[in-house]
């Protein structure tokens, strides 16, 4: 997968080294999906979740000196940069690229150097649309997330809110940050349509329930049914755990509260 | 507005992009205005209510990796990368040109990049002269707020006092930090006079008051009419909103002290 | 060791530089060792106790922006920046080279930089294995500390078990920081095997029987022969000093408690 | 002092600027004197207080994306930028080129980049030696403050030894950060002989005894007689202010305990 010369390329900051012969067939008419590390790890659920479950393929990597400067253990003990990874799922007339991986960037340059090249590898591959997920913080429990959307051309909205998607006046108010955000802004100016879907989630644990709304209503729109089983599975455990939790510590106040009174 | 060859420009780290056939009609004896936000967002109140004033039409958008790695969600959803814009008046016989926008730089060495940047851009339209707009926040609330005034060049100075502007021998003693300050170094470099204007503010809120100040003083200084109707309609209202806190408080603590007594 | 026209390259952010006539004889079949600061310091104790009782000569110096900017002062009052060093030990068949020194980058895109320089230096050298070598901090003391590894290729794992190196499912979690943990990553990208040794200490103190017990298998696995008596003494003096510690903080307490009593 | 076109090399990050005509008589056997801010001002303290009784001569400035993003503001309401300058003083037989100003690098790798432009103008100049000067805190009150020494060339040691410069084995044990530190270490890689002088000092105030100290070291080194007079006054002045609020201290501690007795 690469030799020393292309190296050399990572000193230019960014490295994308594809696996051999992937530009022989190039994907068709491809969807970009990007899920990232972040808030509820929400992005980063759905786009490894579709990846495995619709056993897509892996065809590049990306490394950066923007990525934190370590290597991740896999269980073997082999060390590997750390790194962002891009998978391709051959459709019907339609592919699925995915952009997914450990970290995004340790500074607000790298931010924006990494996104740009993510919009690059959009425009090289002549992609459609793009899709950006996250999650969207609310600093509380939320009984029934919904999922937010925001855009690059005002045309996209209707599509939107029609799949179930809520665009809310104030919300997120600070803006969308990191990659997610920035796609949808650098890729404006490349004249590629993007959209960025959040999941509404406490923002304190990976939050699986929330990905799988998110998820639900990506489905819908690429028009690529995808199995939430597992997904929903995970979510519900996740759900009986915390509940469990909130007893646990009702209980314990009633415990707490008998002793008082 | 650009296309994508351009954009391999925002990887120089900062990319200003003019709206088609702009230099066609370029500015006439151009006054160039910076108003960004800052200390009482004084800079940034002026340049937006003059730019909504006097109708200016916007002409440019400036991008950057030194601003935060996010996009602003406006109201319908739409997601737009941090900006800064490029404004012009057509006056008579001279033209106002207004930068403005969302944030400054996130790094010292983007600080100084960017306002290089605004003075390449003051130097390529052949302004004449140069206006820093901001607040200088003294710790309490100003009753009466001055207008500071800092010059690049000991001659300009005996105008702005004509027209009401303070020099104060000590203020602002720790200078003026990012592009309100930094063009005035640089502009001198190119040759272009340059002059700051500080409102007196507290620091603490937003202050239409002080920038009602720097407004009236501005338009004098400029020879362009501004109808301040409007701010000076704000700037009461905030006047009357802290005056009943601080009534409200007053009453607190009166209440507060026939407890006691 | 170089004239002023190289050093205009350390404006390019890392200088390496040699002794003279350093390749006219070039290392044969070289390992390199990587050994600098970090927890416990345990690599850069391994890699300068090689050295000394090798009798290792030097062969180059590295100079970098990304190391902290001030000089250090060795005991003549002779002042030198901070600085990594290259070493040599001509063995029987095979050469090692040894990278230690005063500090590791003072920044995220340093550390990468500085990596892949160093892996560059391999290369160059037709470096055959590389061995980084650092502590894995526990976070209290441990009686008997092991040797764990991580590897960046899959095959060579075996040949370290045999010599007595675990591979903890788990450990360490968090990755390997720094050029420990990136030359792995970095040099897979070449082909070069790289092996990472990493001591157990508590990571509070600096610790030579972790050293001693990496030093041990480092030694084993290149089969170079090192008298380990002086760091043993140091480490036997060490525990005896921590020993003292502890009787004196039992005896404290026990009189503490016998004032309660 | 330069026009537009030669601005455009602020980009490059360091801009030096001579005054018109400098070159044409280009300093003769030249010694460059570093005095930058740093503890107790003191190495900037002796190099403002030479240029003023030297009289000497500015020749240039130095402007850089590392310095602090703003502009000073002097007396007369004149912004500039921050800075550091260049002065000449004419002797017999021999120059001194000064270096002082406002502020040092705000990043790591700034300090670096500086330092080696500093050393590049040395070597332009064909420097003989440089002085970097500074001071050393030891965090209380010294009565009579040393001068401690570092040198870049063993051979340098002696003849500041005879001059009454110390050299204390484990001091200053953290290095030299800074300027006056990477000067050293950047010109020996250039053969130019660099001498540091530190002056003792709390640390916690500017301190003219301490660079009175300096300067009449670094006085009888170079062999330029240097009026002390001044200097010595300011350290008085400040010494009886001290000793008011060490005596205005002590009457308040007596004070207190006339209470408790």
């Amino acid at each position: 997968m690469g030799d020393t010369g292309e190296w050399q390329k990572m000193l230019e900051e960014i490295s994308v080294r594809y696996i051999d012969n992937f530009w022989e067939s190039p994907p068709v008419n491809p969807i970009l999906i990007e899920g990232l590390p972040g808030i509820g790890q929400v992005g980063k659920l759905v786009a490894e979740y579709m990846i495995h479950v619709l056993c897509a393929t892996k065809i590049g990597e990306i490394h950066s000196i923007y990525f934190p400067p370590q290597v991740i253990l896999e269980e073997n003990g082999l060390a590997r940069l750390v790194r962002n990874e891009l998978y391709i799922y051959r459709g019907e007339g339609r592919d699925l690229v995915f952009i997914t991986g450990d970290h995004q960037s340790t500074s607000n340059e790298g931010h924006y150097l990494l996104a740009d090249r993510y919009c690059t590898i959009a425009e090289e591959m002549h992609v459609q649309r793009i899709y950006t997920l996250g999650g969207f913080g609310v600093g509380h429990l939320v009984p029934e997330p919904r999922v937010l959307g925001a855009v690059n051309r005002a045309d996209l909205r209707p599509e939107l809110e029609a799949a179930g998607v809520f665009f809310d006046r104030d919300e997120p108010g600070g803006g969308i940050i990191g990659a997610a955000g920035l796609m949808l802004g650098l890729s404006a100016l490349r004249g590629i349509d993007a959209i960025c879907l959040m999941g509404e989630t406490s923002g304190y644990l990976v939050d699986p329930m929330s990905a799988a709304n998110v998820l639900a209503i990506l489905s819908k729109l690429i028009g690529v049914p995808v199995d939430l089983t597992r997904l929903n599975d995970r979510a519900s455990e996740m759900e009986r755990a915390i509940e469990g939790l909130v007893e646990g510590n009702r209980a314990q106040n009633d415990e707490e509260l008998s002793y008082i009174g």
